[in-house]
């Protein structure tokens, strides 16, 4: 059955931008620098109280890899040059917790308001507190960008695309296929009609609309539409006779609303952690010829290597970029190797956002014992301090042997699992390859 | 921020009960069973090409854990006594596949049938394969029940529900609230109006119909409803005037329609597996105390422990209930306990369905060499040859110490982790509490 395989995924699917932007070193964004060249705000309803997961945390505050969901959100926009503010509008009671979200991932573009008792009502205290900026800096923006703090993968190619649109038409809003049919019932609980799938379209967001468009829409709408709405292209169209202009959008720009969309979120954020790897090889010629082989292993995992003598000078761009490391090392006593890499991901607090992975690979020449008798308990020890910073230390061992690219690929196997699953339970251990 | 947690799952929410049903024991179908008490068969159309999810492989024949997902489905209603057929209508290129699914996890109550170039088509083909069953004591259905072959996790309960509104209505349909606003667009791709969404309802999966009218429905439709429908309660409705009966389902009903749905569903079937574990003692006092101690960490992990001295009479139970065994020994050489659990796994073919994963906790009275030298190869060489049957061996090295609990707790950790994550690349692995 070889169509089928666990992985299950030949040509990727458009993904997260959240990382790649940066990380890759891709400069994609200066096209939407170029057009996107009026101030830009997000106002983050983030008041949620998450019973369609059926969890008692908010979704917004559920912590992937040890971060809050609304962290990543944050970030997504934080990351885009040409978003001038952020307003998350959050309920009462979890405004401490925000504020000490905002402080330990250190967010520089957020500004928090209270929630109000409905969704509408929050947006409505995000659009008025964009109206009374403090900073001078920061001007009232032209175009403001409504999304939700439960859809932490959007893109800033989406974003440009709304928020041009939202300049132009005043409106302009996420729309996606709908994946069922709806149908219409009768209060019996009877089907009474259903609808043609092809004319109806669900509304996403994010959305954009001027900042006269909405602030007026607020203005003039009804107690009953603060109450029971939802839809801030309605209050748009009914309010300021402004038609959105609707835009389909990726199929990642979904909302986490049940339980299950949890996991799927988790999944994602490991997978855009885990596409690359960088391995350090000391410049030692059997370090290098392990290095190749991994590198044929891996692809096949479907990830890719960087292989350099080590970080200084311009390697030191892999601490920028990767989120994994693979130190290869001869000598029986080069837990040395792994404390400079930690001394250096610290110096760059590449940790912050998410646990980075350091793979010790120790290789022996000969058929003698394969580490010191103190290299268990040495990497325990290192990989237990090492996990409070969010660096996740791992080991593998391996003989030299005939089964010379064999035994790579077991090593390649068990680093990918490794970095896959990213599992703190599993930190410190020595495995074999 | 204590709020947090990265598992975030207080108060579960329904979940597939695709397993609990048979192996928690329960015998919550008796019920089910005396209200069902007239024929009723499935029809799966599974002829998709899975476009939605990026993938080459169509979704339903990828896997989850080794298993393609159609066959989580087919499980699901083999699995509920008062189903007495199943029809899959899958594509011609996928008939061999299909074929060697039903072989390999051995399903018994499966035809398959050819499928047509659309839903309808297929889903006819299944409904006039019923009206010509060839086993003499399969009779003709009273009740046709239509479901997805990538909606997996199915209840009997809900089902229950189905066939009896169908029987009694002509025809019913789950439903479940929308998610987004539905929002109608203007041929220019603007907002012409958005849908009242408390009069609106997504039309999920499962559907059920007396066999006279869906086979009249098909029987009477257009070619243009074989070619462009999607929806049988709505020929159901057109053809036979009869106005199916709408029945909300539970979250669980969701379809694996986009790549993040596939980790959502591994993610729920990893879970159902890990919800409880068999730990065996030999009776040895040391290893009872353990066994007390793993049951208080792993609750706190939301496990469960079922503590034995062995599978002997009434503790084979075990065997046939959990998918997870934790072998707890003192002595350096008892490897031998693993080899009799995989003995017994194999003789109940436990492993057919589902990886089973067995720990081996290795307990050491003194401070003198944990185990023998031997212990890693020997571990390791049977953790390579139980893989293949679809059993995961890992180990873990405990010694006594004076900090017992803590001990303890890093043993249900590290078991805890190897027992959700189930990979395959770390079988064998001699781990360190």
């Amino acid at each position: 059955m070889n169509t089928q395989g666990d992985n299950c995924e030949p040509h990727r699917p458009a993904h997260p931008g959240i990382f790649t932007m940066r990380e890759a070193g891709k400069s994609d964004h200066h096209s939407a620098e170029r057009c996107v060249d009026f101030p830009v705000s997000v106002v983050l309803p983030a008041g949620g109280t998450g019973e369609r997961t059926g969890l008692q945390t908010p979704k917004q505050f559920c912590t992937f890899l040890g971060r809050p969901l609304i962290s990543y959100t944050i970030q997504a926009f934080e990351s885009v040059p040409w978003i001038q503010s952020i307003v998350v509008a959050v309920a009462k009671e979890n405004m401490d917790l925000m504020m000490d979200v905002i402080q330990r991932f250190k967010h520089r573009k957020v500004r928090v308001v209270p929630g109000g008792s409905t969704r509408h009502r929050s947006i409505c205290n995000g659009v008025l507190a964009l109206g009374e900026e403090e900073r001078p800096a920061v001007g009232r923006p032209k175009v403001v960008i409504i999304h939700d703090a439960v859809r932490p993968f959007v893109e800033e190619d989406f974003l440009c695309k709304i928020a041009m649109a939202a300049k132009e038409q005043g409106a302009a809003g996420a729309i996606r296929p709908l994946v069922s049919t709806v149908i219409a019932t009768t209060s019996e609980g009877y089907l009474d009609h259903s609808l043609e799938r092809a004319k109806y379209r669900a509304s996403e967001m994010p959305q954009g609309f001027t900042y006269d468009v909405i602030s007026q829409a607020y203005q003039r709408c009804s107690e009953s539409d603060f109450e029971f709405g939802t839809e801030c292209l309605h209050l748009a169209l009914q309010y300021c006779g402004t038609n959105a202009k609707l835009i389909e959008g990726p199929p990642t720009l979904w909302k986490v609303t049940y339980k299950r969309d949890l996991a799927a979120a988790e999944s994602i954020i490991k997978e855009t952690l885990s596409r690359s790897a960088c391995v350090i090889t000391g410049g030692l010629a059997e370090a290098v010829n392990l290095a190749d082989a991994l590198r044929k292993a891996v692809s096949a995992l479907d990830m890719e290597l960087d292989v350099v003598p080590d970080l200084m000078g311009d390697n030191a761009r892999c601490l920028l970029k990767e989120w994994n490391f693979i130190q290869v090392s001869v000598s029986d006593s080069c837990l040395s190797e792994v404390e400079a890499i930690l001394v250096a991901l610290e110096a760059e607090n590449r940790a912050l956002l998410h646990p980075v992975v350091v793979i010790w690979v120790h290789f022996s020449r000969t058929d003698e014992l394969p580490v010191s008798e103190r290299a268990p308990t040495a990497i325990m020890e290192l990989a237990s301090t090492a996990k409070h910073r969010n660096i996740l230390i791992y080991g593998i061992q391996l003989k030299q042997s005939k089964h010379w690219e064999r035994s790579a690929s077991r090593v390649a196997e068990i680093a990918s699992a490794l970095i896959r699953e990213r599992s703190p339970a599993l930190v410190g251990q020595l495995l074999q390859a």
